[in-house]
């Protein structure tokens, strides 16, 4: 029980479904992002501005040990969202997202969110068909997450780094996690934002419509 | 895969191990506080005040996925500290505490903090044979952590909420998080501090020394 382990029966079924979510999305031209991060690194207030501030079509699929909290803020913002209770589980699976598929839109959404449960170990070796990982950080959590967390970090092509509002508030050496972010994952890309404030968020505005395009030119 | 299973030959091992370390803890007179919280609430800054604050002979087993980092810098403050990488692991189990505790000197510790890996949900299952579970909380990560994460909160004796420091910069409701801390566990003792700042240590220095009082009467 002390290391998460991809080989058993459980970890197939999660890989055969995986493959399934990909195909669906793929032939539906949905961009997707499993967005992993800790507990209140702020994933859904990234969501949150993304909803109030964007024109790309989204919805979110929300999952949470216990609560629809995540899940109703994003859908109070009018972006489709869907929460799963996981119960224990720390991280979401495969089967749990295909399960959900049926109930969202996908020829009339561009870009699904996948917001995994808070957690930066489990979540980044359970594959859901996403297109890709990502990381997200916050200032307060200090700046050696990225060392700590290598599994997560050598898969995520997109960081957040949120709360930098909190910066002048806290030791925190920016250019370290740039480095480090780098170092796990050459090409990655890095926006630092405040959610809550709603700074920085123009180079993903960018991503996202660039994105848009790529998925509704397939459609 | 997407729940703990406490009733597997693995959780049964964990269990008994578990015994062995408590028996081994009461017979030294050792209080054994197993501390749970997100990645980057502070877990090991509050170790840090503690050994550069306290008379209490206490030693701390420090858990991360990867590096000894956290274990480094409470040695760098004198407070012996055993780090243990788990690989991929998404928190400590008992027989890896159990293996440790041959390289402690348990006679000349008063008290042993176990730092869980950084993760709210499975370390909270996990029983390592301490006297008491340890939330800790931090201010950056949002009031509603006590109500998503149940199963921890159920059964934490002691709630740290660190990083006040940051209230006047975030939306915090304290009086709303004590009260789902109490509504969780009745009983339940709260300490507000800031770590790096060293504010709101006096209870918890009462605390630990009421606790060294106890141990070293029976030693």
């Amino acid at each position: 029980m002390a290391r998460v382990n991809v080989d058993t029966p459980a970890a197939g079924k999660n890989a055969i479904a995986a493959e399934k979510n990909r195909r669906l999305f793929r032939e539906n031209h949905v961009f997707v992002m499993n967005m992993i991060g800790s507990p209140g690194c702020g994933k859904t207030s990234i969501l949150e501005y993304t909803a109030e501030n964007s024109n790309v079509r989204c919805a979110a699929i929300v999952g949470d040990v216990k609560t629809a909290l995540d899940a109703d803020r994003i859908l109070d913002r009018n972006m489709p969202a869907y929460p799963i209770e996981t119960g224990g589980g720390c991280h979401l699976t495969a089967v749990q997202i295909g399960s959900m598929l049926t109930r969202i839109d996908l020829c009339k959404t561009d870009c699904l969110f996948i917001e995994n449960v808070g957690n930066l170990v489990c979540p980044s070796v359970f594959d859901l068909g996403e297109d890709i990982k990502t990381g997200v950080l916050s200032v307060p959590e200090g700046d050696e997450k990225v060392r700590k967390y290598p599994e997560l970090f050598s898969r995520t092509d997109v960081v957040f780094i949120n709360k930098t509002d909190l910066l002048p508030h806290c030791e925190y050496d920016m250019e370290k996690i740039e480095r480090d972010c780098r170092t796990a994952r050459p090409g990655v890309k890095i926006f630092k934002v405040s959610a809550t404030k709603g700074l920085g968020f123009e180079d993903w505005a960018r991503y996202l419509e660039m994105n848009r395009k790529e998925q509704q030119n397939g459609k």
